[in-house]
């Protein structure tokens, strides 16, 4: 609902407009971005482990599961892939629950506040990290 | 003592070799960076006071004293700059006390866990925020 | 399951019950309702969203996941719909676990402990909430 | 104070039309009900004791002291009437300690967030559990 | 990923392997097993929901959602059959939000940290307590 | 006091009974158990430093000892003999402090809420576990 | 409302019944007692506060007032009269907010949960406190 | 009780004693004070009520009140009378439990720590805020 | 070590005084006490259970082990004999560990701070529970 | 940065207004201010050091170092000057980690909110205190 | 178990070669050492009330129990003899519940994380401060 | 200020006597001790990190910011010299701030409590730790 949704958090750049720049500067960066967006914690379990085998990395902005999902971080763990996690929001400005993240602690790293720049930020910082194995 | 300082956590490049990385990426971003470092809280906080009116935002590596320092964050709060907060290491993967940051709540954003490129996606993010006002 | 489900702590009525009285009671208040049910987190949430331009508000009892779902959470807050939410047992009688919702920070109000009845009071003060607007 | 005190939070209608409408759906549900308001917690304490007998149920807005009296709460169990415990605030939006009630777990119920509807809420509660037994 | 995922952690031993032994086990007791597996919480609600009438009791491990799914906990309650909560990994020699689970005090018992074994001793677990009914 | 001692949380097989079954099992097994039971918290803690040589491995009911000797779990870890926890009753379905073993981190595994069956079920996974050395 | 009020925790014996024990028990021992009851906390500290120069000591059972009333402490340390207080049930078998006294810190000692004995003893340990004077 | 009560922490000086002082230092700053005292949080609610329209402020020493009446604090904040808060002792040189005020958050301001004298800056604070209005 | 020890906070009477005066008192009240001391908290445990069969109650100082030890506890539920809790000091005026009592919401009830004197209270309170049975 | 750093929360007033403002009332309450003023936390517990023998008493608003510096407040405590301590703003509006005051237990007392005015108040409430030596 | 035991965290030295070196550290400090080991907290007890009037101070290393024992702790208080702890391992590098000691508020002071060396320090101390006497 | 300051705390040496003291321990032990005192944390930090390559381990008594410094614990961790942390007052005793340490965990080990002695002591330690490698 991106662009839709509380814009003052959010910021009004749509999911389809963030995945097109994504294409350009992955073109840039000489690598191949494959999108999933899912509201379904599960799925997101599934397309993880799904990638093993078929991605060299994750780049995740894992919403609201953030804070809740044991499941994602587990499936991150157990895929091993590295792992860049994003968000649109400053998470550190909001509710106190929103401050904790399940997966940052089995991430490369965290990038947050941005809005849809967290995104470019979190592909560079993912493709200099695979970069540098 | 950054690139002699338990590299498995901070990594091995030099301060130096970082500030002449970040003179380049300046550079091709059409903006000047000065930088500082010092190890007295004080010192820091006469610097981030000193900036308003010279500077149009500011990109801090708090260390140590993100987790412990109300007068760095006043004086960003005063100061009214925009800031962005980056880390070498992921302080999500390290000691409880290293998970809260004073500094956080009131930067734009946080970047964590990248090492030295941290640096380089916190300029960037600085840079993109300040073009886009 | 409702129903057959712990009769004692959620009373004696069927979903279809339910959903039946809710029927009569919202063609009295002249309001036309649609029922959902779904064991699915991430199915609620497609629902909530797809509810963005369709519904007028939203009466909700998310169950177990009241106490868990920041995804639930943020999708009201994204179709930014008025919302009342609902439970048949007193969430304030049970675990403690229970008595925290992440909904109802961001609902019009709450209702809890009357059984079926938490329904038609959840209706009525919907209907009130947008007759009011 | 109300209608006069922070209307934001609490509404525009005073005490004498909440009492009015309370009257109004008292007789069309076919009951009596007898109003009581006092800025003393010993006073709703005897008032609460002296229902025994008198009454068949309390409907309660606790106000401040639903977070601070266990004498209410302690005087509700003593004399053992169905209660419902109403707000006019929805008490989950607020600061942390309103929302913790000490009457709740001995209630039939609470309903909080609807404003001056609150109140018809609960009577409709209150009365549809009294005909239920 | 059984098998595959943090060996270290879960064993080397695959979900077919498991599966396999189980058939074996439960032939020797007598018992037919079904097995399921999946990566959605609201997927294994719905089993729990159709075991009933179906099955006598569950042998259940909630992998990630033993610390988060209250969903998971309810529907097992609802169903009421004897149910035996089964952890691979020693779940209190990992990070502390592992050391709660949700599914543990409304199960017959818990059984963690012997593998694949832990299986075998939970079927054997849970069909002792049947027998003995 | 087993058998005698509150049979609604502890089953009402007697030590003596659990004891000559552990026997029965232990020689289904083709092993040799020997039993200790002590009030006393520094005689466990002697008796565990003496199975050092004398016994390849340790099956512990720590009874209200799970909730407060560090002792008995140092003299486990000191003795490095692998040890399996086990529970007459479903410590998770008990108060608040009898959720938390001192004993558990440093055990393989903890099995709990199968009565006297815990034993046989723990010696099972303790010779499962040294087999498989 | 004593010997009416939830007979199961409190007793049967009414207020007049502990009153006229209380005054047999005191003239065994050589006392005058004088006897207060009030719902409201303001009045019970007035009572105290009068009590200073009237009475050597206080026998009290603050009652719901106990677990809230920093006034009646300090009523009690301002007066300086030896206190002993009382409690019909026991409070350490009840919610968690019963275990903490705002009066015992300050009081001569505590006795809790010997019903309207409770009284009696309280009287013996405050004359025979005064006694050692 | 003031001067009689624990003068080690109140101070010597009667509640006469600083009426007295209140009404030369008001006279002196040009303005008209009307005390109050109860031991009552009913009648401080209510006198704080009827303060609104009859008075421009209010100098209040809660006491006892300060850690645990809401309903003070929602009476201040009902009448939004400007408001200083003071007390006789240092507060924080105390129990934890009185480290916390309810009044101070709605309050201009809070002086403490300086016994009678803390009347007198909490009038010039109250005066002057009026001024500057 | 009554009597010698701290008596600033245990009081100046030695434990054979104590004995001395419960066997007078016990002579009055027709009862008899067999009096047992130990440091070792499995000896309290063994007399706890040797209690059962032999003694129709149980008056209790656990001393220290009041406020660790589970085992105390578990041997007082397991004999389920009427048990009395005392304490010489007013352990609400001591450290805050000492506030909490394992032993106290298992027992009747408690008295504490009353010196020798809780000891003869307890003695009352249970001779009085037990003819009242 | 007074002045213009955060109008809302500090006021208006410079440093330099509040110095001369604080040398008028020093001239009319007949005793000589020293200022200081530094971002150093070292150098604040230099200054205070410096104190002792020089000046007999300290006027302080520790700002941000309020909250996070034990060197302060054992520098306080060292001197063993008499200490007021000041905040422009009320700290108990602000975020939570500001309502802690690492200075206010060793202070006399404490005055906030007030904006400079704070000052005055405080400096008439040190002088007070001196003269009643 | 010294010598044998985890000597990761306790080193490689036998509780035989601390006692020897303890005594030719003593007779060079010109006293006298008495050595006491045992597994059991009431014979520790016992070995602490015995040393009153026998011993002119107390160097305990009360390991597991430092962390559980209030027992020690008074023992200790009511023998008044001074105490110095000690600990062969850093306990603030270990688990959390090893940070806290219930002896070291009633010691002299606190020695940890040399090994055997802890041993001689802490003689040394106690010496030191019986000298100073 | 040692020796002037809080005398019943921190004893009556000056740092001179101390400094004094610990050139003639040194002597003995055949080792050269340079010492540094500064108020400053910035400066302490300094110190440290130049004492890489200069010196061979690091005696430190952080006082108040052992408590609040995470850049000198950082500090110690990056020159990875070893460190004995030193108190002259027991922190055990003393308010409950003061039991934390930011720089034991990554010292060799703690000694408090011994006053000028702590020092000495600390030196023994540092010096037999160096010569152990």
């Amino acid at each position: 609902m991106l662009g839709k949704r509380e814009p003052g958090i959010y910021g009004v750049r749509t999911l389809t407009d963030i995945n097109s720049s994504l294409d350009l500067l992955s073109s840039d960066l000489g690598v191949l971005v494959k999108c999933y967006q899912s509201n379904h914690e599960g799925s997101l379990v599934d397309a993880i482990q799904e990638a093993k085998g078929e991605h060299q990395g994750i780049l995740i902005n894992p919403g609201a599961y953030t804070h809740t999902s044991v499941a994602i971080r587990d499936a991150i763990a157990a895929v091993a892939l590295p792992t860049v996690e994003v968000h649109l929001s400053n998470i550190h400005q909001r509710e106190t629950f929103r401050h904790h993240s399940y997966i940052a602690p089995i991430a490369i790293g965290q990038i947050c506040g941005f809005g849809a720049h967290s995104y470019y930020l979190g592909l560079r910082a993912l493709v200099n990290h695979l970069q540098a194995l």
